[in-house]
């Protein structure tokens, strides 16, 4: 396996990760590698809870989402990747002015895919691991993939 | 245990679900009863994939947040949730004009609360289930709870 | 889909079930449908921990194993079923007499099959829900599945 | 907090990890630090599948077990842990002479402890990933567990 992106493919994945629901949450590519993908998100209004935490959902959609391109980054550019389940601990209460998720593959089977994502909550001075996911993934082709 | 809720409390349960994050995303409380809530959002481009199906962290979070309203509603007013960790598996893939969550507490501990979220899709002519979680909570003295 | 399974079928399940770590364990089959699969075993010293309750890997193992067959049932017969990953919530102590597992398929998908498992603890005068899973697993051709 | 375990203290955890449940399967402490448990397991064939393979239930209990006592060694000998939940990806099918299971606490709040779990397969020549979870427990005083 050609452990190398290419700069094109690299272009493509950094856009193609923020759009959509992804785009309106904020959330951007930061760092891409063959099975490993970094996100970032500044944190406004919009991404708290009642209590001025960052809200456990914003946490578990960048750790889905950065978790399914970093599988993105392993498999041909005809497939595409399905989060058949994941699950994410909340270790600490997140609070501070962004958030960056770090995920990475742990294994590649045939068709079965699965990563961990770890998010960190970027704080005045120090940035603290605040969740941990497991994602089981699935690589499919793209013409299976299709609404309705 | 009083098995009802106030009215009053149901007006505040109600309110108190649709803040931050939840608002900005557009879900809202249309079922309220003691160890039982659901919620429902309209689908707008926001909330899709690049492929067009409704985006999995939107569902992550319909299935976490209305477990944690499930969960507030079997505790004393002073009490928060805070979600420990969660779990869902993403049975069929979503792509109607709403979703509809119902989530159901199933254990009530001394402290740690565990509730099922299930998610529909509304399409067309027919309701069906594309989502089902597990999530683990603990009910914390409101007090107990600041950031920073 | 023809929802009965033969007779010779269901004697086939029932005894399969019971083999390797299973019987060793001292699992039994007690009731199998299409989609559903029930167990039982008899609790000795030897499924206990330090503190006289029941083990969480024994009931863990009965949660993935009975799930495993509920979905046996619902596929051809040169299929066999790999467990992909589980979780599962240890809801109440468990220290009766014995165990009851109670496994429903609630999504057939081509390749990914989802189960649920809730186990009873059976204490002299009750039947008390004592864990919940939802386990994810995959049907594989027979002939794909060789050790080494 | 105190980074060592006293001499007599590991000499309590080994011989406790191995009791009930546990002895019966054969699992033994290999390795004890603080907030980390190694463990292994000869396997015979009471521990493997009708396809010989080694059951998940197996892998899980393991994982499960040596969690708890990566847990136990980070509180005081008055505290016992419990199993909230787990979750456990099986990555590659199991099937050499033995098993080896490291366990990491990731995050010691204040009654909630988080660990990993990695299984390993020891085959004739190398030592394989095959399976990673995340496990959920809480500390409680010995005195509030009590079967009955």
């Amino acid at each position: 396996m050609n452990n190398h992106l290419t700069r094109e493919r690299i272009g493509f994945l950094a856009k193609d990760y923020s759009r959509g629901f992804i785009k309106f949450c904020g959330l951007k590519a930061s760092v891409i590698q063959k099975g490993f993908f970094e996100s970032t998100v500044v944190i406004g209004e919009n991404h708290r809870t009642q209590d001025n935490f960052i809200h456990a959902g914003l946490i578990a959609t960048m750790a889905d989402h950065t978790a399914g391109y970093a599988a993105f980054t392993t498999v041909s550019e005809n497939l595409r990747i399905l989060t058949i389940e994941f699950k994410i601990n909340f270790l600490k209460p997140a609070y501070g002015s962004a958030l960056r998720c770090r995920s990475q593959v742990v294994n590649r089977g045939r068709q079965i895919i699965v990563a961990e994502s770890e998010v960190y909550d970027m704080r005045e001075k120090s940035e603290t691991l605040v969740a941990k996911g497991i994602i089981t993934m699935m690589a499919v082709p793209a013409e299976k993939i299709a609404t309705g």
